[in-house]
């Protein structure tokens, strides 16, 4: 289509990592640069998170088929250097950032209501479409993510699903300034952010995790209690021990849905509280009395990614300093390096992926 | 003390159907008429409804205990007969109701929200203080339900639980006018109420029950579409083929919560939907699959009973004629046979009892 | 673009009506057929319902230009006979509605969060684009609105507009079903729309307006109380005897916003309740006094046009037969006729214009 | 009644500030200590905050009668000393809050939604009822507030109004963290107090007031950005420009409500926000134009006093060290020379009295 505006200097080829198959390593290979559509951009990739979701991708054990071959990638943060000819409000050399939902139709039901991540069209980057694990990718103009220049591409980039995917569930909760919100997995990746992203929204914390160096790393982010289920003889009462009036926190965000935490959680909550799950683990179950739930007239309620909005809400807060993702940075070469350490359940923090290397 | 109203000809020796023992028959004796405290209204009970948790009080095989001797009934319709010193908005004449919840504190965080269900002062007639099942009962003035005079005591004592309950879960469900709810168990006596509730609040229903009966039953009450439990090869499709899009209900109203239906219903569920838990079966749990709940979104809510908004709300539904609970009455004296009836699954529609006989 | 897909027939000249300079009357004549861009439709419209914004247009009255020369209207209901490549969610032959809001980015804070109307760069259909006073008109595939096949395109046509602002406007005054609802002008097109949709959303209406006529249709149409302001001798006093508890109604509905009628609605509607502004009269003002509004804690909220998802929702109630607009329809040459009734203030109900004629 | 409990030394005379007739100077004198009602507390107050409306009080220039003698003051904290014999959750020693909202019936359809200050039966501290201006003052139990042991007296009694006001007017905006608040009226007592609960609350902030030492003052306080009404060439595109997109701020806070502020508000606000009125200036109006109201689809909305769970809430901010509200002491006797200062409009932040001298 004659009306494509390309930056100067893009090549016709690059390095990208690619699933052939799913269930082997990824092979990182050169491949030809793609040319935007009219509604989409073409994304200099310069950093790139890695998150659970692409190891899952990866293995192919999802009830979800993936492309194949399959670039992944879905936090990749980058710089705007295409654009199809319906485009008029990105600018050649804008910050922008692809994201687990990498389009939508737009006009559904689901995206009638701004709830895209819901739509029966949504394309999935590095799941359903190439992701940004390449030096080069596409996104639908009205989904990706704008980075204010002034924002490192490096340390947003864990940001644009695992900042963004946390801030959503503490939004979904419902939970207001001053109430309590427990966070099981609080020492984790995602715990992490959620703890920062819980206090800049004037929400108080009770991290829950295991060990006393999550306890340590828990405090200086910002929690007022930890509870280590490793060590305390009741969870439960514990929890609720940490609440003001002991009437147990408002809200639980579970980063990691695993049964007993998930059962515990609904037990800890305060009356008219929300539990939130967060995460996909293959194969999970929720679980709860039914006479407890409806006497304490609990919610639980499952939270996916955020939408376009809650997006840009999480990168604002980004913005402004208050929230700092720990992350490593490797080449884009080394990447199955990174899903071995995955697997192996040896990261603490998120890994980066720097395209140039 | 000297403040106490009490209109002219109230007795000291009334009829009563009392359990000295759970576990046992209830014992039709004579016992005396107590005087209200200073914030307490005196209740000639005129009509009791028969509610499954007057059988639980019976049974004791909740998880709470109850005061023994106890009077049970919760479902309470008479005229007010004395009051104490500190109540000055009722008047000796009047029609009120005596609901599940007699008393709460009115000053706890629950309270303050006006969720006084969840209050943990909160007194349950026929449960913790002794219930509608005499001719005179005491209940808290701010709680007692005020009957407008052209209601008949008799049609709407059964509404005074069964039909607040469902009312608030259809509340809780925040499913909007237009928008499309299922009831699961719609022909019961809940269910029954459910359907018309559910109308009158603008809402399409999909009725969910087993047999031509209920499916007549229901369409009758005002059910758009019947799902037969019993002869669906697939409950799941069949309910979202049920709706406009094929994306299955906003809603999902589950009058008695077992574990299928429970799983059914968080599949069929439109994606934002929710599903709310009314009833309280011993044991039940609510399970549902972590990867499905998540990805679309689905908020699961246990619903007890309605505070005391809602209860004058679903009482004005009532007086405005668009609620007819069917019921059958028999006389206070034979209250066990209804138990009976009861604990053999033998009850269609709800039982009253006139505590005249 | 090669990619366009027409049908059959479509021919490359057509009869519009003009505005070729506004303060002048409208020009009956040929013009060209557009082509539909890649994310458009081109829509051959059957009626189109007429509008007192149309009239504004016309007029140039509003502090907000239009396009020149204009095709106006806002309320066309057609099939779809043609659409850009991009577009893969309609069919040829499909019935499609021209709403007010044409288009719009899609990408703003606004669009995110399902406030399309409140874009920036919405387009205007029969104001700052080409409208549906013409046989063949444009529109963004993803804003048109959807009608279904079995909707008769005449009677709907009024509803593209009017009957999604009102209805939009009962769900912006967030009145709850068995809440009371008082309808300002209800026995106008707009009004008349308003105690439908009301109905349909299980409100209680109050219907304010003159006349005995007025009384007797707004009772066949569902309101159940009448306040006449040409004989009421205190309309404050009337609209709060008319609710059951004398409280005043829960939420107004002014769907023409004068300054009177607008600071009675301050002083009777309920406290915590919710005054909706509808209707755009040049040069009005709100105004309501500070310290009832305070302590009485009431809302005073603007409401626009539906987005797509209330247009969808509008719709459908019209779809189960709920809503009846009563209209007159004459050729799309007479189109200057019915604005000098307009003019005259001589309409009552709804005109619609053939495009055939 | 037998059943009052007093704690020792409780003496049966006390000094006072009494108004004996509005438009006079309040009277030093001995009067009476008054028993608690059943449900009941005394409150031997310690510190009482001055209040705005108290001097209304005084003056009798509100639509609303007071009590005659009357003895003003609603924000008094002090310490329980008495109870009647209905009271049971309050223990002699606490520290309780006198509040405007002296008691409210508990019973009708506000106060069974929370609603409390809007009960027509509400007690209005230092209005209708004698008020904190005294050393021994009658609180309902239900609702006197509960302040924390480690709170100092003196410190929160100006939170008891002024505090729990602006912490409402906040919540009822629906602005959400992260969101941006524009405050009318910054510098004074209740914007100094409403800058650090919006800040606590997650909320960025834009002080409007004039003057360089106000600019000071709110910046050091929390705002981000202080616009002089004095200086400013253009208020309205000042505070708009003061927004990271340049759409204005989500919600407006205006303390003291004059016409023109409040006419800017509702221009520079953003589309779909929220202008909030607190504060009862007399004879004041509220004015904004339909065709901007409307297309910008905003809210105005008068806020009242908080309800009981809004005043805990406002409560537990303090206690944790986030709201420091200035103030000078003095002893009651000298209360007519607060007065005094008050009306010649020369008090920065707030008085508080002591009631020991």
């Amino acid at each position: 289509m004659s009306g494509v505006r390309m930056a100067e200097g893009v090549p016709s080829k690059q390095m990208a990592q690619v699933i052939e198959k799913t269930g082997q390593p990824v092979v990182f290979k050169e491949i030809p640069v793609q040319k935007p559509g009219p509604d989409e951009i073409l994304v200099n990739i310069k950093y790139s998170g890695v998150c659970h979701t692409d190891l899952h991708a990866l293995n192919g054990d999802w009830p979800l088929d993936t492309k194949l071959p399959l670039v992944g990638g879905h936090e990749g943060a980058g710089v705007v250097v295409g654009m199809g000819d319906l485009v008029d409000d990105w600018t050649l050399g804008d910050y922008a950032g692809v994201k687990w939902i990498n389009g939508s139709c737009l006009s559904c039901s689901f995206c009638q209501q701004a709830d895209e991540p819901l739509c029966a069209k949504a394309l999935l980057s590095g799941y359903t479409v190439d992701g940004s694990f390449q030096q080069y990718c596409i996104a639908k103009a009205a989904h990706a993510a704008r980075i204010p220049k002034e924002c490192d591409l490096e340390a947003i980039s864990p940001v644009l699903c695992a900042g963004i995917t946390v801030y959503k569930g503490l939004k979904e909760s419902g939970a207001r300034p001053g109430q309590t919100v427990a966070i099981v997995g609080a020492g984790g990746g995602l715990g992490s952010l959620a703890i920062q992203y819980a206090k800049a929204m004037g929400l108080r914390v009770i991290a829950i995790d295991g060990g006393d160096e999550k306890k340590k790393m828990t405090a200086e982010l910002g929690a007022e209690h930890f509870v280590d289920f490793m060590t305390s003889k009741n969870v439960v009462s514990d929890v609720k021990a940490a609440t003001e009036d002991g009437l147990g926190p408002h809200a639980v965000i579970l980063v990691a849905v695993n049964e007993k935490p998930f059962q515990q959680a609904a037990e800890y909550v305060r009356p008219r509280g929300t539990v939130i799950a967060i995460g996909l683990p293959a194969g999970a179950y929720l679980r709860a009395p039914v006479f407890e739930s409806v006497i304490k007239m609990i919610t639980i309620k499952g939270s996916y990614v955020g939408n376009r909005r809650d997006s840009a809400e999480a990168i604002e807060f980004f913005r402004r300093g208050l929230i700092k993702a720990p992350f490593k940075t490797v080449g884009l070469s080394e990447l199955q390096k990174v899903y071995d350490l995955m697997h192996e359940g040896k990261i603490a923090g998120r890994y980066v992926v720097d395209t140039s290397k």
